[in-house]
Order: structure tokens, then sequence, then C-alpha cells
């Protein structure tokens, strides 16, 4: 420990009372936690004390009051992006991370077809889930940091913007997320909430549709779970005056087909055609209907999804995806010929041990399986491979034949192949008889106060 | 936070894993919890990461097992002292504080004057609360900062000798003490337990009678409270092999009849000679019987107390005193007249507000108005005045009447005496029937299992 802190020459609060008193699950006024986030921010308050204060925080809870204090105090901590020159809504879909999970790549440039403006800005990957921002960097030439003026430059030009955390955002979450990474103080629906809400809020716009995921893929293993952090959210969103829904969808298997930064960006191409998995089709068409409904562009979420449906048939949605992309200086002619995106050098199925069913997979281990691949990072400093990943061949409830594969790896490393196979033969199971279909989406949360 | 902790490659845990175990209450192992206290210690797991735990084990508390798993753990970061030469019983006492607690500096010499062999480490005030060795310096002279060789000596010379901690004994106490300080985690009786016991069998003792105070002065301000910590210190004490006993005493109102630490000192010299305030001497005497039956002097603790008795008329007990105190530096002439000890320069009575009885003295105000007059330390680096402090004329159940005074303040600042005489106003009650009377001893802890 460095120094004794001793902050009561510059605020009304000593530090380490606020501590006990979260310690001893008493509630802390706005003002008591604006001092905390402040105070760490500048570097007043040391590490030790908001460890300290962050593991009561977790073990104790938060009130409501106290979470939206947080969400605010962080918001505050830095920048918010001034998009009051765009007259049309300003709509934005966050996710809490899953296998698969691609659909901001489908989303922003088909609800910016829409006449909506969605200015997002993403996460890389993070433990077994796959980052926005590692994806799309598999697209030769495409740039995630833009300056802010680019941002808006290009937002202008094409109506959406994709981009990576700036220091000027909430600069208060990133302090408080890497200590909270080392500290295990992570898992806190309270702390989450506060740190996913201070960014989204951070770029201004009017409305968010949440996609809170559950299952063994996701963060949020239970249904349960998944829905306290989805209310925590949508209250949070609408307290600072956003239209916020959650929608809280499945993650028990991956989403979509493929795994992997440039594989799941060809199938983002391919449900911008019209085409690809079902599931994957299908929840970008859900929330791009809510996003559309949020934004005032239509009156139900039916409206929306038939809206949604006839962006991608008349061909908008796709020019609006290439639009964006060479504005973020993207090889166009990759997203004319997929074949152009980055390739492993090697494939290898993954054959079934017994025919039948298959009745589930360890969504979590596969997204692992894919980190172990090179898709991902083990460490912080890690380069990601743009080309290794999985596809697979088939989902849950699908009939499995001996010989037959069940998914196929793309890879560049045997030894790193070879590793990623045992965790993907662990992953699947297979039975005599189909199991109990799962919902896509299992919940909406918020919709009865949103609009 | 400067670095990223990983000291995967040092040990066979990962310290973000520790922490998230505690978090979720589970118990950890003793190597884990050696893991985070040499790692602490050697300073290669950071503050803040230590703080996060410390909170988690404050919330979810500790198992016998780890709480004897930290006490060890500690206890082995420094130097145990190598007693053997001793061939007499080797016992100490230890108090978790209160005010007007003196009885340290009369159990030392009393003891060793039956023939055992008193090591006594001791610390200094804290909060409300005096420090054993702020008194002792308050005579002229004295040295608490000896070398370990010359605490040798001086035990080998009279059987006693009075030093505050070292940098040797209990390292890994000192970092998380501090630690715990600015990160509100002081008030977990599994970290008090280990802090107290690692410093206290590091003294290479046979035997420990603790004297756990309760009441409005101590810490532990209830009486369940009180036990618990006991029964704590007591199955940690037996568990490493140490004869342990706690007695739970009476902390409600002042220990005699002087506060602060020169008029402390003069109070033990009038214990010594056989004088003193009733209270005082009796504690002493219970503390000393204690002492002997665990050293293995004495057959009951009625012969224990008769043994102390005779030790004090006959004079021997002062005699290892004032041994004690030229062997450590100290002025003996102050000890055969305790007039040419430090003396405020001026005195001030507080009279009652009215009749009636004394129904009772918030004990801690009183030790907080010690400090305020400047017998404690507000921040760590202030100097004691050893002359200031408080006599007490009534004690809870005495009459009061109009014009006679409480009590009276010794002070060398107007300013401070005036915070104090508020403070003190406070702090007595009066009523018209007396209250009912508590016990000065409350419980004895360990006592069937201690011999």
């Amino acid at each position: 420990m460095s120094a004794r802190s001793d902050t009561a020459s510059r605020s009304a609060f000593r530090t380490v009372d606020l501590i006990r008193e979260k310690r001893d699950g008493r509630e802390l006024s706005a003002k008591e936690i604006a001092h905390l986030v402040s105070g760490y921010t500048t570097g007043e308050i040391p590490d030790y004390q908001i460890s300290a204060w962050l593991m009561a925080a977790l073990i104790r809870g938060l009130t409501r009051a106290e979470t939206a204090a947080l969400t605010d105090s962080m918001l505050h901590s830095g920048e918010i992006l001034d998009l009051t020159e765009f007259s049309a809504p300003k709509v934005d879909k966050h996710s809490t991370g899953g296998v698969g999970d691609k659909t901001s790549l489908v989303l922003a440039p088909l609800v910016a077809a829409g006449g909506l403006v969605v200015p997002m800005i993403s996460g890389r990957g993070l433990g077994h889930t796959g980052g926005t921002l590692d994806k799309l960097e598999s697209i030769p030439g495409f740039r995630v940091d833009l300056s802010r003026a680019r941002f808006l430059e290009v937002l202008r030009a094409c109506g959406c913007a994709m981009i990576g955390q700036t220091a000027e955002i909430a600069p208060a979450d990133r302090r408080f997320y890497a200590l909270r990474d080392v500290t295990g103080t992570i898992e806190s629906p309270f702390l989450i909430c506060a740190s996913i809400m201070s960014k989204k809020l951070a770029e201004g716009i009017d409305a968010l549709v949440l996609d809170v995921k559950t299952g063994s893929g996701a963060f949020m293993k239970t249904e349960a779970d998944a829905a306290f952090l989805a209310e925590l959210m949508v209250e949070t969103g609408q307290r600072m005056g956003k239209k916020t829904v959650a929608l809280i969808t499945d993650m028990d298997q991956p989403l979509g087909l493929k795994i992997g930064n440039a594989l799941e960006v060809e199938e983002c191409i391919e449900v911008l055609h019209g085409r690809g998995p079902s599931d994957l089709r299908e929840l970008c068409l859900e929330l791009a209907a809510w996003m559309f409904f949020l934004g005032g562009g239509v009156k139900t979420i039916s409206q929306g999804k038939e809206l949604a449906g006839q962006l991608i048939s008349s061909g908008q949605a796709f020019a609006k995806f290439r639009q964006m992309v060479a504005l973020q200086g993207g090889d166009v002619a990759a997203m004319d010929n997929p074949a152009l995106l980055p390739r492993a050098k090697h494939t290898a199925d993954i054959l079934p041990p017994a025919a039948g069913y298959l009745s589930g997979i360890q969504c979590e281990d596969m997204g692992t399986a894919c980190v172990v691949l090179g898709g991902g990072r083990e460490k912080k400093e890690d380069a990601v491979d743009p080309a290794v990943g999985i596809t697979l061949h088939k989902k849950v409830g699908d009939r499995v034949s001996l010989g037959e594969p069940l998914c196929t790896l793309h890879y560049n490393h045997d030894s790193r192949a070879a590793h990623a196979k045992k965790i993907i033969e662990r992953a699947y199971g297979i039975s005599g008889t189909p199991p109990a279909p799962r919902p896509l989406v299992h919940r909406i949360i918020g919709a009865s106060t949103a609009s």
C-alpha cells in the first residue's frame, strides 16, 4: 500500500466510511457513489479501497437507486456523444455475449437501411465469447478505431458506424472493469448493469434493445439470473430517460452455424442476402423489429419484422453494410465474394461417437474450443487469428448418423486443433430420443413500459 | 492498479480464484491461505487483491480451520522468540483494549515475582483506547524498543520485560493490519483473532490469558460479540498447543480511577503497594491467578489470588517492577515518588448537573476525551502528551451531590480541555435510583480445557 488515502480535504466523505456502510448492507447516496467513482477515476482513491468496496457491493448487492447512481457517475466520468445533429431516432442493441452471436453486424446496417441512426460502440471477445470488434477486423482493412470526427462522418454518410470504446467514453468503467477482473468482482448483476449501461448511454442514443443471453454458452447460465440482470438494465435505462427493452434469448447452443471471426462475417453476409441459418435470421429480424419499434418507425413488432424482411430482400440492407465497410476502410471485394476473407489452412471433421439425436451442445465449451484454435484471447495481449473457427453441421434436435460429421474445425496449428477437438468431443451429447425444444426468445422484459 | 497479478508461476494457486472461493463462502485450505499470506508479505500479491479477499472474509466469515491457518501463516511470516533457555513457564496476558485498562503494568512484575517468565510484547493506543507502550513511555527514560538481545537480558535478569512489536515478529500482520485499517475490514472476529494470536504466539509462550473487554468502552460492545471472539481465540490458542483462557471483563465504565498515561502508571504503583481502586486491584489479582494457574504454579484460582496478594503485600511485586523499570532505562526515583512523573499544568473539575446516583459513564467517550486532551493519537504521526488525562471521583452506582466533582481533567491546552469537557459532560448519566450492578468478570471461557 503506497499511501494512506485521506480525501476528506477534497470531499465531504471518508472513503473508508463508505466501504463500511456498504459492508454492513446500507444504501449509499448518489453523492457518496459519485465520490467513489470520481475519486477512483482521478486516482485520489487507491485500488485497494475500491476493490474492498466492490467486494462488499457484490456480496451485499446494490439497490436500484445505487445502481442508477453508479451508472450515472460512470457515464458522466467521460464524454457523452452529441448526436443532436441527427434528426432520425438513434437506436442501438447490446448483447451480454455468447458463442456465434453475430447479430450486431447484421443489425447495424439493417436498421440504418430503415432510416434510423445506429451509433454502435462494441467490445472484444471476453472469456469464451466472441467480440464484434474482432469479427469486424477479420474484414481486410476494416478500422474500428475511428476518431470521433470520422465516426460522425460515417454516421452522416450511411446512418451506421461500428467502433470500439474510446478513451473519452466512460473512462471510469475502464478502470473499474480492469480492477474487477483481478479481484473476483465481475459476477455482480449490479456492477455488470452499471458497466454496460454507462457505456451504452454515453452513445447519446434514444433507445436501446438489450439481448440478454441465457444457457450454457452465456455468462448468466440460468433464466432467472438473466431475467434479474435484464430487469435491472431495463429499469436503469428507463430511469435515465431511454426507451429500453430486453429480450432474453437462448444461448444453450451456438447461434447460427459458424463460430470464428471471418466465418461469422461470412454468415452475416448470407443473412443480409436473405439466406443463412434460420435461428440467426429469426433473431436478427426480432431484434431489428424491436429497434424499429422503439425508434418509432413501426407500430407493432410484426410490422417491424416485415420491414426488416423487406429491407433484406430488396438488397438495401446488404448495400448499407457494403457502404459502411467501405467507409471504415474495409475490403468491399471480400464482401461481394466472401471466399476472399481470411481462410484457415486446414479443416478437420468431427464425427459422432454414436447415432441418434443431438441432445445438447455444451455451448461454453464450443466457445472455448474456438479460443483454443486462436479465434479468441487466452491473455489480453494475445493476437486473434481471424481465419480459424468451427462450422456446425448439426444443431440440437437434429438426427445424427455414424460417419456424418457434427462439425468441422478450421485451423492453422495441429496442436491447437488437437486440443480443440478434445474439448468439442466432450461438448456434444447424443441420445436415443430428441430433446424438448427450447424457444429462441425466452422472455421480453420492459415491453409494457418501453414506448 | 500498477500491475496485473499473476503469481501462477510461483505458486500452485491463482489469487483471483481464492478471492472468488471466499466470496462464494467456500472454505480455503491451509495451503491456499498460506499462499495469500506469504504472497502479500513478499509483495507478490498486490493490496487490491488482498483487500477484496479481506472484505469477502469479513462478510462470509472464516471457519475455525481457516482462522487457525491464517494465524499460523502470519505467525510463521516472521521470527518466533526462542525462550527454551528459560526453564520456568512462560506466560503472557493480552487485553483487547479499553479505557483505564492498565493491568499489564501490574501483572508483568507481579507474575514474574511469582517465578514465572513474562515476555510481554504490547501495543500503542488504538482509537479511544490506551496503549501499554504509551503508558510505559510516560516513565522518564523508559525504553520499549529494546533489541532482541537486550530483551532476553532483561528477561534473564528479572523474569519480565515489556517491549513493542519488532520488525521480526509477525511482519504479515503489520501489512494486513495497515490495509484493514483503511479498507473497512477491522471488525471481523476472525481477522482480529488471527492478528492478536499470531503476535502473541510469536512470543514463544506456554500459556496465555486473554482479557476480552465488553461494554461501552470496548471494541466488542455486546457480551455475545466478546464471547464469540474469546471462544475463537481460546480455540485457536489451544489448537496451537498453548494453554489459553479468556476472561470476559467489564468495560462499561473506565477501569480504576485514572485515565491517561502517567496517571495510570501512578495508579499501577498504588496497586503494587496494595492500595488503589478495588476494581483494578481485583481484576489484577484475578488475571494474575489465571496466569499462575496456567503456568502450573498453583492448583486453584483462589490459591493464585492468594499468592498474588502475598507477593504484593510482601513488597516483592513492587520490587520486581522497580527492577524492570531500571533495566529498561526508566527513572526509578519517579517510581518511588510518583510526584516526579510528568504532570499537567492545569486541572479542572467537572461537576454534576444534578444530584442522584451515577447511572452510567459512556466509556468510549471518556477514552475519546483523553485522546482529545492529547493522551492518545488522532492520527498515527501524533505525539502523545504523557501528563494529561482524567481522574474519576465517582464510579457507576455512587451517590452524586451538587458541587461535588465527578472527575478532574489534567490538561496543558485550554482549547483541548474545553473540547474534552463537552464530550465528558455528555458521557455521564445521573438518575434518581442506583443502577443494577454489573459484574467485573462476566464469564470465563476455556477454563475446562485449559490445563
